[in-house]
């Protein structure tokens, strides 16, 4: 195996260098409120985000695969662990160790599937599962974050904390009310205006851009200054609270307590999520300056890297879409912009520790918001209703579940309804009776194209690999189609469309085979493709076939007809 | 809904009425002994597979669909109702109790299939998963018939039921032994010489095959006489016993004292099965005769059998395939055969119910296990095995669960595993690099076929639908292509394979034309199917689209070909 680490290491230089350091600078001022916000959602300490963001950064840098995705804390892993760790504490866990052992555990995941080289079982979370997860998990994380805008403490799981919100109205505190609205105030009108107004007032187009991403680390600073000299704990205003000066240390769970078999699913549903999350941003991005990524490399990368986290006092990671985005538009060239954000984080954690203390939680909550609002897609639910009904209903059913009645469940059922939707729709296979375009060798359907048909020949072309569950509906299409045309003497099938016959399948088409021998009716199979084509010669079906197999349609077309006539 | 009872009511005469007499007949006799064997089999007492033999049976000459069809107790039904109501008595429900419950509960699912149109639930059980069951099931009904032929009550289950053989081998009883030695010898012999034996001895063709069929029911009558005239019960041999004489009478099993939500996934799988076994025997024989049968009408008639069954005393019914085939080579033309039949046996337990009380136990065993071991098709692990590895996985699993843990089990995981590497497959499609065959229209694999290519042009069919579990893959296809052909200009998808394009599969070609936009590329779709295309122009996909869609491949050739050239 070659490590990724070499292929930009030999080619670096000083503009490689000026590049990757000005990313960094910007990627570390974003992860700054990033990582103490994703950890306090996740209901941990706020130095668990810190710490997540120094060596598993490091060493995706060296393992893993895209040179611009941004690894750390993100916000949909830290709703997953959140609720993981809720679910935990019932059965006693504090939620420190349960984080660890998440992070081991989903790390052991990711690198067990790269070494197995399973990279493909991303593709069974389709698009519009993922899609109404995050937009789901986005309305979560907003509901999560309530509490601290509003200065309460809701106990309600899911939407109930809204019900708990109700109970606990008399106990808003108007100073972190005020707080809230300000910084949100501030964040949105960040995002929607501060640029065009930065170049109104003659700001350059860099300046403007990073002003707007430094946002957030601009309002957590003023907070801090705020909070320090306005005395704002004393108002009633909760704040981050103690963070350790210092570096992580070397952690391990004490697995003897933890009810590891409960963490099976949750930490191989993390590491799925943070997977697929990680290599849409990472294909995405790779694909604007034509590199590519190997997902089975990535999955290494991730592994070792949320191993890593489990192993210094962290949390679970993966490469976030907006913090890799940034780093690609800040110019970031190689995975040495990852490293250079580690030591940026862990100068703050070694000096700035103290003052970060003072920051008031409203505002990392703000700043929450403000991030996974963008998540929420809701146009996605349109788009899928006119393209596939099939697709919505798996994108709503998602949605739904996840957001009433838990993250896990929503996963889960998502992608056990899209596997069987797509199960109905090839046991329903779509068929068309064809017919000659004139003047062509091409068979099409009579009902949507103007072809030539022949009265005593009928050609039929099944759309869909024919196997156990739809073999029968073959039967019933053919002997409906000729229990109404006595006068046909043939039947071709055109197996342009069938990639498979299985076992059960076989044994349908010799009993159409042999029915309609009985009947007098020649069977033919036409366009047979060549590996299908490989199994049914180690069969009994072509010898006994009363028929030939032809190459083309075209060909049993002019050594079967009799009688041709245009029909419209 | 229309009777099927209409249909053959009107034109029923004389030469009908005599030969569904002559079938009746010779199956009443044949019912006899496999009555009360399968309620034996299934644990319970004699008569309930007579009562199950009676009223079900004329129902389903009613609502059925069949006309050949013979309903009543079967091997396979009873192996499962033994297995589930074993189950249920460490629940503390009574063996007859559950019986009852489980024929009602099984005709509910059928009934509600039935008017739910449901039929297709059926395809499901693949054509191997059917058969590894049935196979595993004939051997742990010989197991199971262990202790009658040996005299022996053993009480280990499946094949646990060999360990308590050995260690109760000392209580075999010699009589019982000699027995059923004498029993399965006659009735293998039987099987196998007794008809050419008899016409060498001058016996017509029709007394001959009639004597071979009534071999059972001859033996049963030896058996009968032979306990009274020697008195074998006290020889240590086990009898029947008491067989109430009478007429079943209406029962209603005490539902709260049932735990009947234990019953349910035990009852789903008895429908399922008794509906797949009836159906096939079922086509079978109407193919034959050019008659069809309606599977949903079919599950109305096998639903109110059981529901009938249920509330008459008998146990879970379907139609039988030795029975079915015996009925119709028996000359039967319409259910009124299943009617008279009916009448037979409620003659038979009124009049002879006496009689086979004295009938050992043993003599029924050797029935059971010579008819089960017809069953058993081993040679079906060497043809998948040749035909499909994955058709083979799942058949061998079926089989093994079946016979090492339970039935329930065993048929579960084969459905689970059939469908998992259906999906399986279309995960990993097939694909080719296609050209065209000189002087046709036909474009075909270059690895398989002699064809023209065009250095510039790559013409790609994949032979698979595209959605969400594939579609990454093309994706990595295409980007593997492109990279090693730099001259590639313009890029065609064969889509005649493609029977579906998914939500997923669809951001997937937007993204593959996105990236060969950039690469300077033109992407063509090709032959794309009629509802394919419906839905693609709902998308914003054709307009976006770097090239063009044509109707057929020769079309996008003859229009993008710069340098043919010809390559073996």
């Amino acid at each position: 195996m070659q490590l990724p680490l070499f292929s930009w290491l030999k080619e670096y230089d000083k503009a490689t260098l000026g590049q990757d350091l000005g990313a960094a600078l910007i990627v570390t001022l974003m992860l700054i409120p990033q990582s103490l916000a994703y950890a306090m959602l996740a209901g941990l300490p706020a130095e668990v985000g810190l710490y997540a963001s120094i060596l598993p950064l490091a060493v995706y840098g060296i393992f893993g695969s895209s040179r611009t995705l941004s690894v750390g804390p993100v916000a949909v892993l830290s709703l997953m662990t959140a609720s993981t760790l809720g679910q935990l504490a019932l059965e006693g866990v504090h939620y420190l160790d349960g984080a660890l052992a998440l992070a081991l555990m989903s790390g052991g995941w990711l690198l067990l599937f790269g070494l197995l080289r399973l990279g493909f079982v991303a593709h069974f979370i389709s698009h519009p599962v993922m899609s109404g997860f995050i937009s789901a998990s986005a309305l979560l994380i907003t509901l999560s974050q309530l509490g601290p805008l509003l200065g309460v403490s809701l106990s309600g799981h899911q939407l109930l904390a809204l019900v708990d919100l109700f109970r606990q109205f008399d106990r808003i505190t108007t100073a972190t009310l005020v707080l809230s609205v300000i910084s949100l105030g501030l964040l949105f009108w960040s995002r929607s205006r501060l640029r065009s107004w930065l170049l109104r007032l003659g700001a350059g187009e860099a300046v403007a851009t990073a002003l707007v991403r430094l946002a957030p680390a601009l309002l957590v600073l003023a907070g801090i200054l705020l909070s320090d000299g306005l005395g704002l704990a004393s108002r009633g205003v909760a704040l981050v609270g103690q963070v350790p000066a210092g570096l992580p240390s070397w952690s391990w769970p004490q697995w003897s307590a933890l009810p590891w078999q409960s963490m099976v699913l949750p930490s191989l549903l993390l590491a799925l999520v943070g997977f697929v999350e990680s290599v849409s941003v990472g294909q995405t991005l790779a694909a604007r300056r034509r590199q590519r990524i190997t997902p089975n490399q990535e999955l290494i990368g991730l592994g070792l890297s949320n191993l890593t986290a489990g192993l210094s006092g962290g949390m679970p990671v993966t490469g976030g879409f907006a913090r890799s985005v940034v780093n690609f538009d800040a110019g970031a060239r190689t995975p040495a912009a990852g490293i250079y954000t580690a030591i940026g984080i862990t100068l703050v954690g070694l000096w700035l520790a103290p003052w970060l203390s003072l920051l008031p939680k409203a505002i990392l909550a703000a700043t929450i918001v403000v991030a996974v609002l963008g998540l929420l897609d809701l146009s996605q639910f349109r788009h899928t209703w006119r393209y596939a009904r099939t697709d919505f209903i798996a994108l709503s059913l998602t949605f739904m579940v996840t957001l009433v009645v838990n993250v896990e469940l929503g996963l889960l059922v998502g992608i056990a309804a899209s596997l069987l939707l797509h199960l109905y729709h090839s046991y329903r296979p779509h068929w068309a009776e064809v017919g000659l375009i004139a003047g062509t060798e091409y068979f099409r359907n009579r009902l949507r194209h103007q072809v030539e048909l022949d009265r005593t020949l009928l050609c039929l072309r099944v759309d869909e690999s024919l196997y156990f569950a739809n073999a029968g509906q073959l039967e019933n299409i053919i002997t409906a189609l000729i229990s109404v045309r006595p006068e046909v003497r043939h039947l071709v099938l055109q197996c342009s469309a069938i990639n498979r016959i299985d076992a059960s399948a076989l044994d349908s088409l010799r009993m159409i085979n042999e029915r309609l021998k009985l009947a007098g009716i020649g069977f033919h199979l036409a366009e047979v493709k060549g590996p299908v084509m490989d199994k049914l010669m180690q069969t009994p079906l072509p010898s006994e076939l009363n028929g030939h197999l032809f190459l083309t349609m075209y060909q049993a077309w002019s050594s079967l007809t009799t009688q041709p006539e245009y029909v419209i």
